[in-house]
């Protein structure tokens, strides 16, 4: 058998990897059109941060390691431009020489990731503006936040990433500008996490300006003026993040089945509308527990999921990959945000009769120092099953939405949070977990909906 | 209605309090041997370390809020001597006056705790011998700490309390020394918990003896001298830490039905053997998920939930107490121990046909800088079902036990272990969380064992 995987990154290679472990002799080859592989995107605003030395460090195994240890044959430089599924060929573009070749398969694993999207306004070609999506562009934006012309800073998009850039900006002494294009940050979050958020930036002087969309950029070589909702404002850094699309175009070319955001459309496998190929990690559409449709998740930790069960399906084993609940976070000063599930909107808009609770917590037990607010809110139907937990405070946060997402996972409700069995150790955590406090107040939410009703 | 709850801390509180959520009107007296009520004995290391200055502050709420915003009558000072079930009155003693009062109930509930396990030796009545189970002792141990002429305190027994007075003893420079009976630490946990944390305990400066069980403890007025195991050793201060019993002597000479270790038998309502009374906290056997026994686990936050549950069923409502896992952990010289369900051992002693999983891992992305090792454990079942975990680290260990207990609650396996949805962000976790990573590795074990099963 022959093993073809396009793209060298996180899904790609762990299809690669998992093929080599069911396929001891078989030909694997691996198409990369950049001149490195397996790259931690995640880990880029902590290296603009400073936190790490040089964008090496990203690499979770060099190419020389999948070569050597896992007999995988990876072809860098070399672009995918076409998939012949009647031959069962990938046509490919080696860039050093520009020669194309054919390469066959007899199952294909289509990893091409996606891109940043970028609206079609002017100025995006202007020195100073970027957008942050390779290891490159991360180079880029450190070695441009060391110029002293750079005084000010615009984050265009309140997404994760440019959050966890806020602190990368400001370690490098620069006045941080965030403009959002919705009226609020954190949607669809719960309104308090986006007001919280908002209080905590303009307290360090974090300017923020929310319901502007971006217009046009201008300046004589480099960045002079971003103009935003009719406003002008005076910057020389440009970092816009304004979403990714999924790199699905060979697909659509070979007739493959898209879905949502025209992502690829897969089964629980991984499998495409073609049963010789597979597709894995930030160009597909991932089943979602808890949605009618699949969910755009352009997210680290699924691409290394999705590429095993690619990997392991397209290797003749058979792995499912577990409904996802888009379980997602991040950081900005200090502050973890993390989502699991469905917010109450999102809960809403899909039809179920959901209702929500939001409370303030504690970190720790109510008489340890260094304990810390932490909020969070719970969306459940109205027969207590859990749909959704949504958490920001200074610690403990994301391993907490880590401990509520196995329980939504698994069909749990209200009742099971609230006495659900916990360590407790002071300074790890109220006796009752600010967990199962949420899960108490819906209790009490839910009696006074049902009184009749009695739990669990 | 009357309602009577024995006992004024963590259970008998929770209780009364859930009591007046469903009853108004009715009357509910608290019986307290104490001066004082609701406090957080697993706050106690922590108040001896130093991390809290008073004692009242662990005091979660004082009576007068019970008193005032509860409508819960306190009576501190009040021992009950005996539950007189053929005319429902509890005869308590009045510890100021010396007088005996009968307390009529309609529904009693019992919550009287636990108390600390001594053995018959010599030498337990010196000056500078404690137990630690109430605020007084701990004052008292704070105290004894502040001599000069203490320069080495022996911990006997290495129990998770024990533990975490190692960091408290060293706080006031005192030389630690402490004394298992046990051959290893930790026990029943995987070997390797116990030689990790020894190495450390030994790196930082405490001796540690095991294998030497506790014979007696000399001196002339004050300890002097500790013999363990034929072993005598010089220390000037001794907390003895050798389990706890439950304090069910009122309900047996009730005629009450007791369960393993002399707890209180109650179903998962909390009900005794009589349909009148209920128990909850540490002197009762809670149901646990995956053992043919009751355990005895007198642990402050099953408290609390036993407490509501039993105070909402003698009040009238339905509440069932979740079959527990035993979840639990301990802190020492920053490391973080825990675990929820089985260990390897204690499967394999319930008869289950068991496997486990010893990885080493990380408490966040491999290029993340202040990265600390996690070692995790995990328990199940040939079948793939999750029988219980543990772990030791330096960060995240506690909740990352949580999650891992959400998903054994759930009957959940291996493979959904592996596959879970988690949050990524690299100061958080690798991109497989070391659960994931656990579970990955136990998911080849199991695929060695039966090679042609096939996952899920």
């Amino acid at each position: 058998m022959r093993f073809l995987v396009i793209g060298g990154d996180a899904a790609g290679l762990s299809a690669a990897s998992q093929i080599r472990r069911r396929r001891k002799e078989d030909e694997i080859v691996v198409l990369e059109k950049k001149s490195y592989v397996s790259y931690g995107l995640c880990g880029l605003p902590f290296f603009i941060r400073g936190d790490i030395e040089k964008t090496d460090e990203l690499i979770s195994k060099p190419k020389e390691f999948f070569e050597r240890e896992r007999k995988i044959n990876i072809l860098t430089e070399h672009e995918a431009i076409e998939i012949r599924r009647e031959k069962k060929v990938v046509v490919a573009r080696d860039k050093k020489t520009g020669n194309f070749r054919e390469l066959p398969y007899d199952k294909l694993i289509i990893a091409t990731g996606a891109r940043p999207f970028l609206p079609e306004i002017e100025g995006l070609n202007l020195e100073g503006v970027f957008t942050l999506h390779s290891l490159e562009e991360g180079e880029e934006i450190r070695e441009y936040l060391k110029r002293d012309d750079v005084k000010r800073v615009a984050l265009v998009g309140a997404g994760y990433v440019n959050l966890e850039l806020v602190d990368a900006m400001r370690a490098y002494g620069k006045k941080v500008l965030i403009i959002e294009m919705l009226d609020r940050l954190l949607f669809p979050m719960h309104d308090e996490f986006g007001n919280i958020l908002l209080e905590e930036l303009k307290s360090a002087g974090v300017e923020v300006e929310l319901g502007k969309r971006l217009e046009r950029i201008e300046g004589e070589k480099k960045v002079e003026k971003v103009i935003a909702g009719g406003k002008t404002y005076e910057v020389e850094m440009v970092v816009a993040s304004l979403g990714v699309i999924p790199n699905s175009e060979l697909a659509k070319e070979a007739g493959l089945s898209l879905t949502v955001k025209n992502a690829i459309k897969v089964d629980s496998r991984m499998k495409t509308s073609d049963p010789d190929i597979f597709a894995a990690g930030d160009c597909i559409g991932y089943h979602h527990l808890l949605k009618k449709e699949p969910a755009f998740l352009p997210l680290g930790d699924l691409a290394n999921k999705s590429g095993v069960v690619a990997g392991e399906n397209a290797a003749g084993g058979y792995y499912e990959l577990p409904p996802v609940l888009g379980t997602q976070g991040t950081e900005v000063l200090g502050i973890e945000i993390a989502r699991t599930g469905l917010t109450l909107k999102e809960a809403l808009d899909e039809g179920y009769e959901a209702h929500s609770t939001f409370i303030k917590s504690s970190s720790r037990a109510h008489y340890m120092p260094g304990r810390k607010p932490l909020w969070i809110n719970i969306v459940y139907t109205r027969d207590g099953k859990l749909l959704g937990a949504e958490s920001m405070g200074y610690e403990g946060v994301m391993l907490r939405i880590n401990a509520i997402s196995m329980l939504i996972a698994k069909g749990g409700t209200v009742y099971e949070l609230a006495f659900s069995d916990f360590v407790y150790v002071p300074p790890h955590s109220p006796v009752w977990d600010p967990l199962q406090q949420a899960g108490r107040v819906a209790l009490k939410t839910l009696e006074k909906l049902s009184p009749s009703h009695t739990s669990p």
